[in-house]
């Protein structure tokens, strides 16, 4: 048989047996947010292409996004990100929200990117920002809301590091050894790509930028000097913060973490494995302007952005992550014969109004084909009623992995089932 | 300030206190598909726009779905409806999957329809599905799937009803009154029409497809019969199948539900308020055909799609949408001083490693101003922790619906709180 229609190239179905991965995952984001007083939010799928041409300019958004024609002449963009949507969700009741914002969400994202192992044009997201306050505490925060669900997915401090720097101490060093103002973005940009580029290739870059090779000496000493932090107040308040929240382990100084992103303003990090063999996991930092440049008053936030790719894939070389069949029924309610079809189907609905997960098997096959079901999608208790029992009113409950059948009533399966 | 980028047209932001509700609902049609064996899955947000052209026809959806153009030249549309995924996931694994398959999804559709009261151009659906089993016992667990449903969110039969009808024994009467097989279709898709027109319009266009004046005589005789269920053993078997479950008090013959689309082929229902005073809640019915339209071998199923947004009108004006704030932290420990800033952090953190959602005001604001916080945000505890409280080891915890404070140790603290 032909297959008609296909799944669109760099998309993923989910199913069921990839879900239960997928929903404990976002649960856990859910958690480690929730302990630190996040709420979550939800914005459209589509905004106006406009928002993130704001951000990153239209080139770039009209080769990475998916854009489509609303019939009224208007651009819409299928969100690659989320700060756009959030920057412009708390502009619009910039008034009434309560300070200081504390959000989180976890939803689809779409990008137009090449399809590669670990890269799909659809993937999930969680975003955490924290807005209203400016200082290395609030910073802090947010770290630990990313170190805290490491912890809670186990992954620990050897196996994942949060890289951090700030925006305004590399640029002291900027100024130090004399590179213009007007190219410290270039620059940046540039940082963010050395590790992606052959050395020789990355100097002529920067040569090319207009840094001379002087600076270029100076500045490649800079990048792999890691004991400079302290020469940040703000830096030094973040990681004695991180400190005494329990998290110093998960976090290092590396002036190499810049962010690509021109809107971070102050501290910026992110998450990688330790070995290296992933992208990174997670990235964020504070920016100071992006609310004002949708139209909003100005109003500070740190956050970051947390993909489920790089993170699954890491779990998974880890062990970690929750391999199994879907989340299944507790009971299979057996159907004996035509006459007691309806005597195993009030069973099965009295289990259900205990709040047991029940499914009842529907049609007349013989016993061993129903077992063989339930043995096949991992239902670990299965009902039999046949004329003994339903003449004694009882039911044989049977425990799939022990094979033991117990003949009891059901107000006892009952009684039995809820320690179950 | 003006607002520079706007929501699209006909889309919809989550602010956290809108979260709660969505939550919750969607947590209530979780349960009641868990409760009955229904597994989660999910596919793309995109699909060919063959897919859906190949149920309902190319005109239509490109009438109603957003459309785009892959860069490959491929037009893609946002997923209007889940169905046509379903089935193609279906088909995609027939061999491997395990039959039956009890699937539901919870997720967001598309459609470019006119943005209106209670309807958005996207919204979420919660989708559920049977395929494998062609039986009245299956299509009754279907519907009992979407009555535990409103059961569980406190609807009562007197306030919901669903509908029931069955497309071959609507055939049946129209070969007794001899509308000829090729029009049953049109004269279907005339009796889903029947509400929203006028009765002479209703009679115009029955004409217009060929029905005469006797017919439609008989047709109308037909459609007021509330009482011929009885001929048709399905619905027999379906109704008595639906009383064993408990759930008949919210089931009724109706010959006027068809159901529009031309998929459905035996079953067929929607669920209304008894008021009539919104469109259909949920709507579906038997599917013969839908797998093997999208290239796979014949399985035939039955399942529903009920929308977030009708639902959500009607338990608003039931008074069962569970308003309020956002799922906020259960404390917020407050700054007393910049000296003390950091025993009240490690005291957030103590609470945190609790399990306890806690959030630290991170800025020093005075007393009065950080209470008023806790009051705005809805959170029921406030710690204090002064100079005198931090000499002996001790916070000040501040219930603020009963503005009592109590004095403890942060042992103490940590052990009341499991029972808060």
């Amino acid at each position: 048989m032909i297959q008609k229609y296909l799944l669109p190239r760099g998309f993923v179905d989910f199913y069921p047996e990839d879900m239960a991965g997928r929903h404990w995952l976002f649960g856990k984001m859910r958690q480690a947010s929730k302990l630190f007083g996040y709420e979550e939010y939800d914005g459209p799928a589509l905004e106006q292409v406009e928002l993130y041409a704001a951000k990153s300019g239209e080139d770039l958004v009209k080769q990475q996004t998916f854009i489509l024609n609303d019939r009224g002449g208007k651009k819409l963009a299928l969100r690659p990100e989320m700060t756009p949507s959030l920057a412009r969700m708390v502009a619009q009741k910039q008034e009434e929200l309560t300070k200081p914002i504390r959000w989180f969400n976890i939803g689809p994202r779409w990008r137009y990117e090449k399809p590669q192992k670990g890269r799909t044009r659809e993937f999930c997201q969680w975003d955490v920002d924290l807005l209203g306050i400016e200082s290395p505490e609030a910073d802090a925060e947010v770290i630990a809301v990313a170190c805290e669900f490491f912890k809670l997915v186990g992954i620990s401090a050897k196996e994942v590091v949060v890289r951090v720097s700030n925006r305004r101490l590399l640029e002291q060093k900027f100024n130090l050894i004399e590179i213009p103002p007007d190219k410290y973005s270039e620059v940046i940009r540039a940082i963010d790509k050395k590790d992606k580029m052959e050395i020789n290739e990355w100097e002529k870059y920067l040569v090319s930028t207009g840094v001379n090779d002087l600076q270029i000496k100076d500045l490649k000493k800079i990048l792999q000097d890691k004991d400079f932090a302290g020469e940040s107040e703000e830096l030094t308040t973040l990681f004695s913060t991180l400190t005494d929240l329990g998290y110093i382990d998960y976090v290092e100084f590396d002036p190499l973490v810049v962010r690509g992103l021109d809107y971070y303003t102050g501290t910026v990090f992110e998450a990688c494995d330790r070995k290296q063999e992933f992208r990174a996991i997670l990235g964020g930092g504070r920016y100071d302007n992006l609310v004002e440049i949708v139209g909003g008053k100005k109003l500070s936030g740190a956050g970051f952005a947390c993909g489920d790719k790089v993170i699954e894939a890491l779990l998974r070389k880890l062990n970690k992550w929750p391999e199994g069949k879907a989340a299944n029924a507790k009971f299979l309610v057996t159907i004996f014969s035509e006459s007691l079809y309806r005597d195993s189907l009030r069973t099965a609905q009295l289990l259900r109004s205990a709040g047991l997960p029940t499914e009842l098997y529907l049609v007349l096959d013989d016993l061993p084909k129903q077992l063989k079901y339930a043995n096949k999608k991992g239902i670990p208790y299965v009902i039999i009623l046949g004329p003994d029992e339903a003449e004694k009113k009882t039911v044989m409950m049977k425990n799939m992995s022990t094979g033991e059948q117990t003949e009891i009533t059901q107000e006892e399966l009952l009684e039995k089932s809820k320690d179950l």
